[in-house]
C-alpha cells in the first residue's frame, strides 16, 4: 500500500521534512497548515519540490470547526474553506482533512452537520476536491469515528468520506468488539487512514507523583490552603518539600534548594505565616542594557529605530540610547552577562546580549528588602565612587535586576551617572518598551516564573506551547495588571536550545505600519515573513484595502483576540538580541503566540 | 516554622545535597533511603556532616509494606525494622516515615493495621523513635488522610503518629470540604508535613496527543488489529503516519523519516500485508568490538579478567581475546565508531568505546536481507580482497551488527580472517557474554528499541526508570526467548548523557566469587560499592554465614526475583567501557536494576 507521512511529524523546514520523507521512501505527504504558511516556497514550487521527490500531497490539513455551526458562522466557514480549496488546487493535493468540532458554537445536531458538511463537499467537488471528516477524540459533539461515519453517511455526497485515526478511537479506550464497527463502512467512503501509536497509559498517579512534583507555587495545587488547615490543628513540626522530579533530578542540586526555599517562603507568607517584606511592584521598564563586544551594529540598528544617543555614563562606556519613554543602555564589554555564571555547563553567551533591566519601582530599597528576603543574590550597590547608589538583584538565569527610581526627587538616579552629549532630536517611532522577552535556561524555567512572581509580585499568565521548526518552546508571561511591565519567559525544549534563541526588545507604537516604515527607510532590515502566510491571512480575516498588501510589503504580522488586536514586526538579530515593532489596539493582551511559529522558521531561514 | 527537604528533590550525591540545603538556608533534610544506600559516608559520617552544616535529619524515609500483613511477613517486617532503627540512632534521626502498604499480601483489615503499627510503634520507642504513617494515593487498602488517620487513633501509640503529603491528599482530587477533616487531628499526632505541588491537569487526551504521539510498535495501542478492520472494508488509500512528539520535533529529520517507514513497514508485516524476508533471530553473541586509540589499558583489564590473546587479524590492527565461549575483538584504531556519523551534533565518542557486535546468526545472509528490507544500512561484505565476506549492518546509534556463523562449515567465518598467536591458556573465570549494555542517543531511543525487535526479532522487555545522582535513565531489554541475546538499551535523561554513559560487556560466570577473587588477584580494582549498601541488604535477606562479609569485600551486588538470584560486580571505566561479572541462578531475568542507583553513584564517585 501507499505511504504516507505528516510533515508534523519531523522536525525543520518544510524543505527538510520532504527532502527526509523523500529519502525514507515514502510515497507521499500530509501538509500541515503551519508548515506551509512557515515556508518561503510558493504553493507551486512546493508542488514542483514533491514532484522531484516522487512524493504526492496526499492530504492537506486541517480544517477546523467547520460544521454544525449558525448559519453567518457557517458563510465565514465556507468563504475560508473557497480560499484553502484554490491553494488546495495549486498545491495539487485532492483531499483536505475537516475535523469535527470543537468549537463553542458548535450545536449538538447531526442533520445539521450533516448538511454543512455537504455544503462543503459541493464547493470542494467544483475545485475537484474530496472532504475526509474526522472525529477528535475531544470533539465537542462528535468523538467516535462511527458517530463521524453516521452524518458522513447522513450527508450521502459523492466527495464527502470520513478519515480513521488510529491515535483519535485507540486513545478513548475503544475495545475490540467497538472495532469491529469500521467493517460496516464501505473501503470507498474511507478517504484517509492516519496511523499513530501511544505509550500507555498516559499518565496514571504513580507517573505523575514520581515524575512531575514541583515547588508550591510552581503547580497547580492549593498547597497554602491545605498549609492552613495543618497550622490549625496546632502542628508545630517542619514543612518539608518531598518534590520527585525528573528535572530537578538533572539540574544543579545548588539553584535548586535556593528555588525550593524561596518556594517554601512564600508558602508561609501565602498561608500568614512569617513577616516578609511586602511586595513593591514594578511599574514600568526604565531601561533595557545590551552588553556588547562592538557597539557599532547595534547601534545602527538603534539608530534605524528612531533611537537618539542621548547621553553617557561618566566613568564606564555605556551609552543611552532614547526615544520617548524607551531607554536602551549599550555596554560595550566582555561578551558575557557581567556577573558569575553557575556552573551548569551552560555555553557562555557570545555576541550582544540583553544583561540587565532597569525596573521603574515605588520604592527600589522596599523592593530590594523583598528581593533579599527572598534569596535574591543583591548586586553591589555602587560600581565606583561617584556612582548613584543603586539597588539591583540577580534573577535565576544571571540577569540582572536594577530597581530604579528614574528622575525622582530624593531617590537615587541611575540617570544621573550619565552626562548628555549633544544629539539631533528625532521624531519618535516608539513610544516605551511594550515588552521583554527573556529565554531562560532548560532546567530553571519553573524557578523563573516563581522568581519574577515572588519577588517582583508580577502575576504569571498561561503557559503556552509555541512550535518552533526544531523543538517546542514553552512561553509564559509575567506582567503587572496594567502591562506596565510585561516578561515572556520562553525556554526551549531540550538544553541545547538554551542559547539558540535570542532575547527581545519589543517597543510600543500606536502605528506599526508607519514605525516599520521609517525604520526601512532609515536603512534598517525587517524580518521577511512568506507570502504563504499572509494568503492565509486574507483567508481568515477581512482587512480594508491595501492594509494586508502593506503587510505583506513590510513583514507585518497580524493577531486578534477577544479584546482586541496586535500587529507586530521583527528586525534581524544582531549578536543574540532583537526587537519587535508592536502595535496594540483594543486592550489585546498576547504577544501574538499564533504566529510565533512563522517568525521563528523565518528567524532560522535567515541565519 | 522550621523548614526541610528531601535529598530527593536534589541532584547529586548526598554530600553535594545536604551542602545545597544547606546553603540555600534549610533547617533540616529527609534522607531518603537510596541516598544513604549510595553514599561512601557512614551513618556517624552523615551525621557529623549534617552537623557541621547546621541541619537536622528531620526523617528518614521510608519503610514500605509494613501493616496488615500476615503473621510470618509482619515478622519479617519487624526484623527489617529493627535493622532501619537501629541505623537511624547512628544518623540522629527520631521520625520513620512508613507509607500504607501496596503489598498484595496487604488485608484490607484496619484493626491489623493499627495491631501491627502498634508492635512497630513499640519496637521503636525502644530505639526512641516514632513512626510517621501516611496514606500513599495508591495505597492498597489506605489512600486517604483521613482513613490513615483512623488507623493511626485505633491503635492509640504514643510513638505512632500521621505523617500529611500535600501531594498524596491533593492529587485525589480532594476538595475544600474534605481538607477540613485535618482540624479533626490533633496537632501533637501529626508528626510530619510533606510539601509538594504538581501540575494540573496531570495529563488529558489532549496533551498525550499532542506530545506524547509514537510511530506504531513503539506504543502501546493495537494498531495492527486497527488496521485489519480497516483493511476488511477494501480501503486502498495511503497508510499516513501523523505523528505529535515533542521529541520527533527535535530530532533530525532524516533519521526520524527511516524510523517512521521502518514502523510502517513492521505494521504492514503484523497486519497481514506485504512480505518482508523473515526474521532469522540470533542465538547467541559472537563477540564485542572495541575500537581503542590505546590497546594497553584494555589490554590489562582483559587479561586480569581471564581472557587471553589467541589470534589476530591477517591485515588489520585487531587482537582477539577469548575464554570459554566469550570472545572481544580490540581494534586500535581512530578514537571513534568506524562509520559516518549523522550530523545531530554530539559530541564524538572518544577513547576506548564498544563500536561493534557480533550475533550468531542461524543464516546471516537471511538475516541480512530482511535487514535491508526494514532500512538498515547494509555495511561493505568486506573490508579487503582477502577477508572473508561478511553480512552487516548498522544499527540506528551506529554500531556494526555483524552477523555471524562462527566455525560454521560452507558459510563465511570471520574467524578465518583471524590467525592464531602463540598463548598460554588460562583457566576461564567466566564462560560467555551474558549481556551487552549499549547506551543510546537521546533523541532515538524508541527508534533503537524498535529497530533491535523488527530487524532482529528480539523481544522488548519492560521499560524501566533507573535513577543516576545526575537525572533519570531509561532502560529497556531487547532479548531471545532463550536469554541467549540479551542487550539493554540505555538512554539518559537529557542529549547532555549522550555519551556521559559508558556502555559494558557483561561476562557469565558460575561463581562470581571466584571471578572476583581472580581478577583482584590479577591486579584488577573492581568499583567499590558503599558499606551501606551491604547493611541494607543484611536487613531484606538473610544470608549464609559469611557470605555478605565476602560480597562486602569484593563490591558485589545482590538481587532476587521470582525466579531466582543474581550476584554482580563492575570493574573500572576504561575510555567508555567497563565490565561486569554476572552470576544468575534459578533463572533471574533481570538485569539488577534495583542495584544501578548504588551503582551508577558509586561509578561517578570513582571518577
Amino acid at each position: 500500500m501507499r505511504t504516507s507521512i505528516a510533515t508534523v511529524s519531523l522536525s525543520g523546514s518544510l524543505t527538510e521534512k520532504l527532502t527526509a520523507a523523500a529519502r525514507a521512501g515514502f510515497d507521499g505527504v500530509e501538509i500541515f497548515e503551519n508548515d506551509l504558511l512557515a515556508s518561503p516556497l510558493t504553493p507551486e514550487e512546493i508542488r514542483a519540490r514533491c514532484a522531484d521527490l516522487g512524493l504526492g500531497i496526499d492530504l492537506y490539513q486541517p480544517m477546523r470547526d467547520v460544521e454544525a455551526v449558525p448559519a453567518e458562522e457557517f458563510a465565514r466557514n465556507l468563504r475560508r474553506a473557497r480560499a484553502k480549496f484554490a491553494l488546495m488546487n495549486r498545491l495539487g493535493a485532492d483531499t483536505v482533512l475537516v475535523c469535527s468540532s470543537v468549537s463553542p458554537l458548535a450545536e449538538d445536531d447531526d442533520a445539521l452537520a450533516a448538511e454543512q458538511l455537504g455544503r462543503l463537499a459541493d464547493l470542494a467537488q467544483d475545485f475537484g476536491i474530496r472532504v475526509a471528516y474526522e472525529a477528535l477524540a475531544w470533539g465537542r459533539h462528535v468523538s467516535t469515528y462511527d458517530h463521524a461515519w453516521r452524518i458522513v453517511e447522513t450527508a450521502g455526497h459523492p466527495a464527502l468520506g470520513t478519515c480513521l485515526d488510529s491515535f483519535h478511537i485507540l486513545s478513548r479506550g475503544t475495545g475490540p468488539k467497538d472495532l469491529e464497527g469500521i467493517e460496516d463502512i464501505p473501503g470507498d467512503k474511507i478517504y484517509f487512514l492516519q496511523l499513530a501509536d501511544a505509550p500507555l497509559p498516559a499518565m496514571d498517579v504513580l507517573q505523575w507523583s514520581r515524575h512531575h512534583r514541583c515547588f508550591p507555587g510552581q503547580g497547580g495545587f492549593d498547597v497554602a490552603g491545605l498549609l492552613r488547615h495543618v497550622l490549625r490543628t496546632g502542628y508545630d513540626g517542619p514543612l518539608s518539600l518531598e518534590v520527585f522530579n525528573d528535572v530537578f533530578r538533572q539540574a544543579e542540586a545548588g539553584p535548586t534548594a535556593v528555588d525550593a526555599r524561596r518556594s517554601l517562603l512564600m508558602l508561609q507568607e501565602e498561608a500568614g505565616l512569617g513577616s516578609l517584606p511586602a511586595p513593591v511592584v514594578p511599574t514600568g521598564v526604565a531601561f533595557a542594557e545590551l552588553v556588547t563586544p562592538d557597539a557599532e551594529p547595534v547601534s545602527a540598528l538603534l539608530d534605524s529605530l528612531g533611537f537618539a544617543r542621548t547621553a553617557r555614563h561618566r566613568g564606564k562606556p555605556v551609552e543611552l540610547w532614547e526615544q520617548g519613554e524607551a531607554r536602551v543602555l549599550v555596554n560595550t564589554g566582555p561578551a558575557a552577562l557581567p556577573h558569575p555564571r553557575r556552573s551548569t555547563g551552560r555555553t557562555p553567551v557570545d555576541g550582544t546580549c540583553l544583561a540587565a533591566v532597569g525596573l521603574e519601582s515605588p520604592d527600589p530599597a522596599a523592593a530590594a528588602r523583598r528581593a533579599e528576603a527572598l534569596l535574591a543574590p543583591v548586586l553591589p550597590r555602587r560600581r565606583a565612587a561617584e556612582d548613584a547608589p543603586l539597588d539591583a538583584v540577580a534573577a535565576p538565569d544571571g540577569t540582572e535586576l536594577f530597581l530604579c527610581a528614574t528622575n525622582r526627587p530624593g531617590l537615587p538616579n541611575w540617570r544621573a551617572d550619565f552626562e548628555d552629549v549633544a544629539h539631533t532630536p528625532a521624531a519618535p517611532a516608539a513610544a516605551r518598551i511594550d515588552h521583554l522577552s527573556l529565554t531562560q535556561p532548560w532546567h530553571h524555567f519553573d524557578e523563573a516564573v516563581l522568581f519574577h512572581r515572588g519577588v517582583l509580585g508580577l502575576d504569571a499568565r498561561e503557559s503556552v506551547d509555541v512550535a518552533d521548526p526544531y523543538g517546542l518552546l514553552r512561553s509564559r508571561a509575567v506582567t503587572t495588571a496594567d502591562g506596565g511591565v510585561r516578561i515572556p519567559l520562553t525556554v526551549g525544549a531540550a538544553p541545547a536550545d538554551d542559547t539558540a534563541h535570542a532575547r527581545h526588545i519589543a517597543l510600543a507604537t500606536d502605528d506599526v505600519v508607519a514605525a516599520a516604515r521609517r525604520f526601512a527607510e532609515a536603512g534598517g532590515r525587517l524580518l521577511r515573513i512568506p507570502a504563504n502566510y499572509y494568503d492565509d491571512l486574507a483567508a481568515r480575516f477581512e482587512f480594508a484595502d491595501g492594509e494586508l498588501e502593506t503587510y505583506r510589503e513590510l513583514g507585518i504580522l497580524y493577531d486578534r483576540d477577544a479584546h482586541g488586536e496586535f500587529r507586530h514586526c521583527y528586525t534581524r538579530t544582531v549578536g543574540r538580541v532583537f526587537f519587535e515593532l508592536v502595535q496594540r489596539d483594543g486592550g489585546y493582551q498576547g504577544y501574538g503566540a499564533a504566529n510565533a511559529p512563522v517568525r521563528l522558521a523565518a528567524q532560522h531561514a535567515a541565519r
